[in-house]
């Protein structure tokens, strides 16, 4: 079995994992710009400063992971490629990653993917391995094309050093906005929280990282109610990208560093998504919107606060928008 | 009758009026980021940096242009407010830099304007007098408004502080991207244009400024063919930010300093509005797409070059989007 370079140490992430992460993939990700908008502003009754990896390349904070992991490998394990399985932004960040250090990388992704995103991945010139679409059979056919090209396999989120890049867009994020009271995380997997809590903790102890879910995927609410990692059971939402289990690794993270986890409505996540279109002017997906839609829906408390939002991806189907479909 | 500051002098715009305006508005408006996107590069054979007015305060490069007008004015001047007559993003741009500066905004909208501009002309502050819809109804009410409260005209771009207002985002642009060997922006009234084409002659001598404007709304490459300014017609566009004829004064910077206008096909607009959305994740108007749309119809050679394009503005209804209206 490959190594992921996640569970094999159990101690939480470092800022300086953290620093090095932004040192790595420094020009080969963007900055993203941090907006913010008047009228929102106005009616939240708050400074909000929304950090915005829509605009980053592939269209996600997934880059910025996939890159530091890809990048971390020595030059032997890279040149056997890296392999991952993902039906969304995490598939194509890996693939770039890999096109950038210039090894192979292959990819498996269930049957019945959006086309967009196997033509995104394709294009990004990773060799793609079809699946059936359940969890089991993605990490069988993950383990067989790993044991078959010895490629490194770079998990989602259950990755430390994929953990540690997400958290540079806080990075970023605090030297933007240096003022913030708190910072709001939306929360599938848990690799973005993890690394952002770890840079807020350490760069603005006195701040607060509150994590969003949808109420259809809300096992990191309940696990941290419960104290323990609990199942996420069926999700139901809108928000793709956030139909994923918490791992041990970052439920760890959230017990240790995370405040609060706000859970809202799919109405929420629809407003949310158009008032975020609308206000800043940026294509958000409805993954990216549950932090703003918290605030919408007054399950977090900004008034009068400065708080830093991230928006996670902004890849959405333009011929399927949500207000108009209902 | 009120002294606008535009046709009181011939002399062309100089880049320290520019210069001037910019440090004016410094702190006022948004510095915008430049966007970039792989894919569009790759499509395109060249390096495209999109300067994004749509992430402007009130979403378009609008906010510059009046803001340096509002803020040129004398403290007496001011004192009796300013006036403007627009059913476009100049309306919201002229209310905002008034309530900056503290002063009254009047401005006439004509009947039948979108609800959501009205709205956000009235929560800027602004008080609003409806016309009938037409160009010699707004100008007589405006000139009785004038008249009524003693307010400084602003218009929209036949004023020189708003020409070189809008010449700021080229400023920026040069500063993000210094190596640009072409800047493309969009011509409606012309005042972008002439702030935008003054401050690339200056700064980046060897680089070329280009227009781009709806083949339905195509005075300015009529008139720069005609050698003299040629009047609109009626103006058949989906742009319709750019459904404004030149003044004297924005025709006589494209004559001389404008190397070249492309026209573009409704349906290339609607093309490369999309594009953008998709490609940017940032939403651009119809009128802000003209300029990507030239290249995406070949009318622009930009192989192998870099070229800096200026996305005016981002203010579309959600509801009504042109690709799914057709």
């Amino acid at each position: 079995m490959q190594d992921t370079g996640s569970a094999t140490t159990s101690a939480l992430l470092s800022l300086a994992e953290v620093e090095a992460a932004l040192e790595r993939i420094a020009g080969k990700v963007r900055v993203t710009p941090a907006l913010s908008s008047e009228a929102l502003d106005r009616a939240a009754g708050a400074r909000l400063v929304f950090k915005c990896e829509n605009l980053q390349a592939i269209g996600a904070f997934k880059a910025r992971g996939a890159t530091n992991a890809v990048f971390s490998l020595s030059a032997a394990e890279a040149a056997r490629g890296v392999a991952t399985h993902s039906s969304g932004n995490h598939a194509a960040a890996v693939a770039r990653a890999a096109r950038l250090r210039g090894v192979p990388a292959f990819v498996v992704m269930p049957e019945g993917a959006a086309r967009p995103k196997i033509e995104q991945v394709r294009a990004l010139g990773a060799e793609i391995t079809f699946c059936a679409p359940t969890a089991a059979a993605r990490e069988a056919t993950a383990a067989e094309v790993v044991l078959r090209t010895g490629a490194a396999l770079i998990h989602p989120y259950d990755d430390r050093r994929v953990m540690a890049g997400q958290g540079t867009a806080a990075l970023e994020l605090i030297d933007q906005a240096p003022d913030l009271d708190l910072v709001i995380a939306p929360i599938g997997g848990g690799g973005l929280i993890s690394g952002v809590s770890t840079v807020v903790s350490a760069r603005l102890p006195g701040a607060r990282t509150i994590g969003a879910e949808p109420a259809g995927a809300d096992d990191a609410a309940r696990s941290l109610a419960a104290g323990r990692r609990m199942p996420l059971g069926e999700a139901r939402t809108i928000a793709d990208g956030l139909r994923a289990p918490l791992s041990d690794s970052t439920f760890a993270h959230i017990q240790a560093r995370v405040s609060q986890i706000a859970t809202v409505s799919e109405a929420a996540i629809v407003e949310a998504m158009r008032a975020l279109w609308e206000g800043l002017k940026v294509i958000v997906e409805p993954s990216a919107a549950v932090g703003y839609a918290a605030i919408l829906e007054g399950k977090i408390d900004v008034r009068g606060k400065s708080a830093g939002i991230i928006l996670t991806g902004g890849n959405v189907d333009l011929d399927r928008l949500p207000w108009q479909a209902r």
